[in-house]
């Protein structure tokens, strides 16, 4: 059994800086992923990306990040249980917790801090016959790196920012771009929208309104995706690349049974603390969700601050928490 | 006149900082700054002293800090009033405001931001003979560099935690340490007290509890302070340094007068935006408060991030906001 203060399911940025915001206050972290390495999204899904808005850094590789805040944490020395989810939570008489994994590991910790981020959702699929055929080839749930459709033929499908936005982004990249929704009007940003239209009035992409999906054709590869307008005749769309762009539904596992508060696929916190409606059960990142809530990393990294800053009081209940800056005071390991 | 989106008061690591989440959203920043430079208390005060708790950072010293935030946001070539004080605010009829500044500028714009941190305080001063007359040599309202202290004498004033603080912290640099207080018990944290007396205890420092500062004296350059216990008898401390920590007061100037709630000398701000009662005028960084305000760097930076995104309706009230990742679009500069 692992004893720590703090267990941390989420190994990504915001779960990675609760261990030095946790480790100023002397509390320990231990941390659950169901990763096989540290990074979240920035490591699994672009770790050459470069991000633009990370306070004082004007461009960093996303795994340069992971990285560097791996080396900012060291004086504190976390633990890790990568690649295993996390199965259960058993709440003991004196209110701390057991958190069980997949793997059989069991930590006890006074308090529960859920950086999930993207990693507790999973893509809505639609339905539509054959998908399952292409999942692992030439069907993209999300776009990981643009250049991997550079001069193929790609079809889009959804109404929201995320089909307008690829759209507009990949029209550039890729040989042909087709963006295929059911309805005539886009539920995302109306100047994304708008370029859209411009795109297809230029004859830059086609664009299908009104129309549904079939089925996807082809043997081994993909070669094309039959849709049908509301008068049910269907066209065949040559196609390389299918890209299916219809949100992210929860796919949070245990957890859901936890009695949080979830509304639109995230955990209700309040912003004082960013504490769940459970007792000693936090979120931050992307997993969490109040009025403002923007999916930035750098937002995460705050509410870590404020999170550790409440969680003091369980793991020292004794003691009176004073704020102190690391100009003044350095970095004191354990 | 200076036209421009948004008004930033204050060019220190957040005021800055919001200059790049304004220019994502292809708004345009004015900065007003008292400093004759831009970084606030970073440059101003400890340049050279390494910053711990930037995310990404294990270690960073101040001014690079702010080196870096020039460079990520010179794409979007914000203008400044260096060395000018604001006088004035004039809010127009159609809800844009004047900012009038010191040195004549006049800034035209559609939001203001206080992002002022420390420099819209001043130290609190003890109520001491000839204390005038060693304030631009031996007396510090704070501890800018603490070798500046080192193998010298010493004499710390206050109850709260810079006292308790800096006095654990110098009474290993300092010659002699003696911190006088004028009550028999500590407004600071119970464990910095606790140490601090065990000092007394082991010789390391003296304290001087349930005393008043009565005097300084000297004649060009310090020599001892006169201090006084409950039954009026005096003794002069011999000193190099006095250090009389007291805490803050807001001087706001004419910021006063814009009708802004205004608690513990920190203006008042909701967590949804961070905007202040006045419409139109937003408070980030160490000026603001709310419930479970830190006073940590990285927390302004994401109060910068969702105040603007509140502060675009006022920019182009016309348009629907569209969320973006940098990993995505990258910087567009205007």
């Amino acid at each position: 059994m692992i004893l720590t203060d703090m267990c941390i399911i989420g190994a990504g940025p915001v779960g990675l800086f609760a261990v030095f915001e946790a480790g100023l206050l002397k509390m320990r972290c231990h941390l659950m992923d169901v990763l096989p390495q540290v990074g979240g999204q920035l490591s699994e899904i672009y770790p050459h990306k470069p991000i633009y808005d990370i306070p004082g850094y004007p461009s960093i590789l996303a795994q340069e990040l992971i990285d560097r805040q791996m080396e900012q944490i060291a004086p504190f020395a976390p633990t890790f249980s990568l690649a295993e989810r996390v199965e259960e939570l058993c709440k003991q008489d004196d209110g701390s917790y057991f958190v069980i994994g997949s793997e059989g590991t069991v930590v006890h910790c006074q308090v529960v801090v859920i950086a999930g981020g993207l990693g507790c959702f999973e893509p809505r699929k639609p339905e539509l016959l054959n998908l399952d055929r292409f999942e692992k080839t030439n069907v993209h749930y999300m776009v990981k790196d643009p250049e991997r459709f550079r001069d193929k033929r790609i079809v889009i499908a959804g109404g929201g920012d995320s089909a307008l936005d690829w759209t507009v982004y990949l029209a550039d990249i890729a040989k042909k771009t087709t963006l295929v929704h059911r309805s005539d009007s886009f539920r995302g940003a109306p100047d994304s929208a708008e370029k859209v239209h411009q795109l297809a009035q230029q004859g830059k992409i086609d664009l299908l309104l009104s129309h549904t999906l079939v089925a996807l054709e082809g043997d081994r590869t993909l070669t094309g995706i039959q849709v049908a307008n509301k008068q049910k005749e269907s066209t065949v769309l040559q196609t390389d690349e299918f890209i299916p762009l219809y949100g992210l539904s929860p796919k949070l596992g245990s957890i859901a049974d936890w009695g949080l508060q979830i509304d639109k696929n995230a955990i209700e916190v309040n912003t004082f603390d960013y504490s769940s409606n459970v007792e000693r059960i936090y979120a931050i990142g992307d997993i969490n969700s109040y009025p403002g809530k923007l999916k930035l990393i750098l937002c995460g990294y705050h509410e870590a601050a404020l999170m550790c800053q409440s969680a003091f009081k369980y793991v020292y209940p004794e003691q009176k928490l004073s704020f102190k800056y690391t100009t003044v005071n350095g970095i004191n390991a354990f």
